[in-house]
């Protein structure tokens, strides 16, 4: 039933390696490709279909309980040697399992209006977008908004979500304005960090009832036309260096948000 | 006086490059790399030594004022060809300037008992070590405690530090529980972070006064040596994903240490 695959120019070893390298061949497909035992495991106890699964010899003997249930949840399963492992494999130490996995249907997850969230706008660093995604989730985050970033299924991104990506719920939006002035219409708060000395300190601001924060462009920033449908917040530093990076302000953000509703 | 270099088999080049690969080489040689306009600007501006800078054309007209200062901080500044500057590029969108450093003399910084600190042990990934200087820089934490962490003049810390290492006060020790007994005696709050739920909560700990809290190695957590000399704390999680990342984990807790003080 588990077929082999002993030659790097097999079709389907090759269109794997092609949705790992190509967002536009992702989208094309609906298929995203996924490294790692963990990350595997974690997609098919997530719900996501995996269409095929591609394991080595020795990845059978080190994860065997794991890979059992990969490969149970898996359309098409195929043993693949070394040889075949080290084409597709991203990582310098790959644990040799991957899988080719069916884009998650829409499943027209809404802001809700007494949320958490994280509205992050043109983040275009795909470990930025999976490390955020992973502290949204550990933090208790509802959900993250998705304007202009890079690709969530990015294998990086995944990488560094380890399965947060798949299982925070997304909100895609074209126009991150307009979606915030409809949150402020609902009586959300809007937030947009900023590293300017001058505006709000973030611990200054009550943050109970719904509440979304955008975090903007690794080098840019927030968008003015954002910003100006948001209370522009900081996060206040004392050190020299300008300002933290997006995943770190991100997670600041999110803790205040997460935090203050409970001390108060 | 700026000499050319044509030759990707230019002595000065291959040795900078060695410095950029090896960690053994830069202790043999006390000196270390840099790639990048903004890193070999900060670091001659924070009063290391740039024993030669390497830069090409292209970057003499993109970045022409911080340039100016990079080299006329440098002992020796060589004009290279794209070619030669493609061996040395680390990055994929290299600015094409280069510094050889020498490593800063340890200034003999102390452990002040009032103040806070992070103390980083086993911390592998270059990656986390250079994100947790930046976010402890930017909150004003006094100082970085490393043990057994990866080398801090690896190119990737650097880059992920924009700078933090160069400034930050570090303390190398060898022996972290034998540290962290010394700051007991010293009356300072010794903590280690943990994801066990049953620790306590670090938002119910006073953190005024001396601090120094513990992040562990990025698989295993804080060694159970350390552990024994520290009170346990945990940042209360919601979400399903098991543990925040080292970097962000040291964040947040770096972030109470800051925040709490001004509050109370």
């Amino acid at each position: 039933m588990i077929k082999t695959i002993e030659s790097r120019s097999n079709e389907k070893i090759k269109s794997a390696q092609k949705l790992a390298a190509s967002s536009r061949f992702r989208n094309e497909r609906r298929e995203f490709f996924l490294e790692g035992a963990r990350l595997c495991f974690d997609a098919a106890a997530s719900g996501i279909t995996l269409k095929q699964v591609f394991f080595t010899e020795s990845c059978a003997e080190k994860y065997p309980e794991k890979l059992e249930r990969i490969i149970s949840s898996a359309d098409e399963a195929y043993k693949i040697s070394r040889d075949v492992a080290s084409k597709l494999a991203d990582t310098q130490s790959s644990q040799g399992v991957f899988a080719v996995c069916a884009m998650p249907q829409g499943d027209g997850a809404g802001i809700k209006k007494d949320g958490k969230y994280i509205l992050l706008e043109n983040i275009q660093d795909p470990a930025n977008l999976g490390a955020i995604a992973r502290t949204a989730e550990a933090l208790g985050i509802d959900g993250a908004v998705l304007c202009g970033c890079c690709d969530v299924y990015n294998p990086k991104a995944q990488r560094a979500a380890m399965g947060s990506l798949l299982r925070l719920p997304l909100i895609f939006c074209g126009d991150a304005a307009d979606t915030l002035k409809r949150c402020v219409e609902n009586g959300m708060l809007t937030l947009a960090a900023t590293p300017d000395k001058n505006a709000e300190k973030i611990t200054d601001i009550s943050l109970s009832g719904g509440v979304i924060a955008v975090i903007g462009n690794e080098g840019n920033g927030v968008t003015e036309e954002t910003m100006a449908v948001c209370r522009r917040v900081t996060i206040p530093m004392k050190g020299r260096a300008e300002s933290l990076n997006a995943s770190m302000a991100a997670a600041l953000v999110m803790w205040e948000m997460m935090r203050q509703p409970e001390n108060t």
